[in-house]
């Protein structure tokens, strides 16, 4: 993920020691878990050049192609349409050079939805904006969480850290909170959450993540779990 | 706009159906209009690689050429010059194999300005911020309202469109009601902001937008209009 | 910086003539520091294709190579790796043509550090984010403060610049008062840093900077100097 020759060696030394010799190291995080949030930040970045040893890192790891293409989908939504045509351009080559046919899988059905839950969150945006905005309104119900999130090619869990990665890399904190209480829900830790924020430090920049924390801090106090 | 054999066909599914087939096409906001509002964002967020296909739309549904370069010369101040420069760059080629002489029209007269308007929003950024930033106060009043602004190559309608696209793309959510009220102001309708706010979510992504609904529920609710 | 035959002449003139003919020439900060400035806000935004001719500017208005080096490894941290590797795939060839040669020097001492004011300020930053990210927060003193600051390629005074631009660009105004008082006890003074400001408005555009203002006026309001 280095250019040896690079005029700074400075970096080439945090690279080496801290970022690849200790952070990606760190068991706190599954190496599985590190790759796909650092592709949803690089994604929702659009910084698509810098995308293909990340995404062949995540395939060496464990995250399987379907994972990769579902992930690629979702951030359409949350990070914007060109950015995901542009990430389809960088895995494309990749998957073929490794054969990999990226087809959709024979058509399955959605996953689960708890159905009240969903008419709860609609309900509170739909008093919030339903006035002022009735086309999103319904769409977000309609695509987003009726569709797009039921899509077994990548579990809630993972769709969880994707858009945490996505939210905090487009400086979106605002929307911060309602995906936190949703990683927590869908089984992710507190020190998993912890550790999402250092590996995301890395690649949106230090100070996106620590206007994160403070929204991370008042979502783990308002939890008893 | 999309890739045969792309490995995401959940993506290919939801372009097709949802973005092209039904959004692009829903009456509540013209394909212009959606065409404007599009370009800013991807200029907005430096996505010149993917900007082509919506810049010959723009040019297919009625966008003149030299609304275009007013809508590029427009962002150069709203989102930074690179991106200005970089959407220039995209633009020429496609100008060139259009036959379109993109030179200048002859020297045109500067829309009106409102005197008065201009010198009561002045003095409020004058009160806030002349003492701190006197030389950029001054610049925003010279070169941004009293000339950009009134340029005559893009409306005043339009330039609201694109500040407001550019805003809630680079997530600025801070100076979008001034835009929003703007764009009010010059005829654009409640339905007409609603829709762009459906139109951005599928380029700037869903979560910025989810900001800015927040900003125009309090703009909306401020007016008689 | 522009390309002959633009589609856009208005963009042409703005360049012409208040960008370049004005903007950068004002004597209220050096044309060393608006390059520096100016790089920060582009690496920050990944906006490397527009990058060299900013990059040359500032080698031929005296920047080191080794400022520039330690100019992008900082903004590895601040504004994300992937930036920072971008960046220096423009840098090597353009040292390499100047026939630079970008091999860290020999090894120098770390600047000096100002250790109880340290600890105030890991002390803080512990109590407030302590538990819920014990990982980043010993990273960020570690690496962030006790090592990368102290990095003698950059000064804390440049670095100072270096920061206030890439939060202003990447939209972390909640970062962006700590690093405007650090720049101040680091005798950067209130003309240079309005001036900045200026400069930023140009490169990031011009909502970014609206929303700083109002941060700095509150520190320099703060501040009896």
């Amino acid at each position: 993920m280095m250019s040896s020759n690079a005029p700074s060696t400075a970096l080439e030394r945090y690279t080496a020691q801290v970022l690849l010799g200790d952070v990606w190291q760190r068991p706190l995080l599954s190496m599985r878990d590190r790759a796909i949030v650092t592709m949803a930040v690089l994604i929702a970045r659009n910084q698509s050049t810098q995308l293909p040893p990340y995404l062949e890192r995540a395939l060496d790891h464990g995250v399987r192609p379907s994972e990769i293409s579902g992930l690629i989908a979702h951030l359409a939504f949350y990070s914007g349409w060109a950015n995901a045509l542009a990430a389809e351009d960088v895995a494309r080559p990749i998957f073929a050079r490794r054969g990999i046919d990226a087809g959709e899988p024979a058509p399955a059905a959605l996953l689960p939805l708890d159905e009240s839950a969903e008419q709860r969150r609609h309900a509170i945006v739909e008093r919030k904006f339903g006035a002022v905005a009735p086309g999103l309104v319904q769409l977000t119900s309609d695509v987003i969480f009726r569709d797009l999130w039921r899509q077994p090619a990548l579990s809630v869990r993972d769709r969880c850290l994707v858009t945490i990665g996505s939210v905090i890399a487009t400086a979106q904190t605002a929307q911060l909170a309602f995906y936190l209480n949703r990683a927590m829900d869908n089984g992710v830790s507190r020190a998993e959450l912890s550790e999402v924020m250092t590996q995301v430090a890395f690649y949106s920049g230090w100070s996106s993540v620590y206007t994160a924390l403070a929204v991370m801090k008042e979502v783990f106090e308002g939890r008893p779990d």
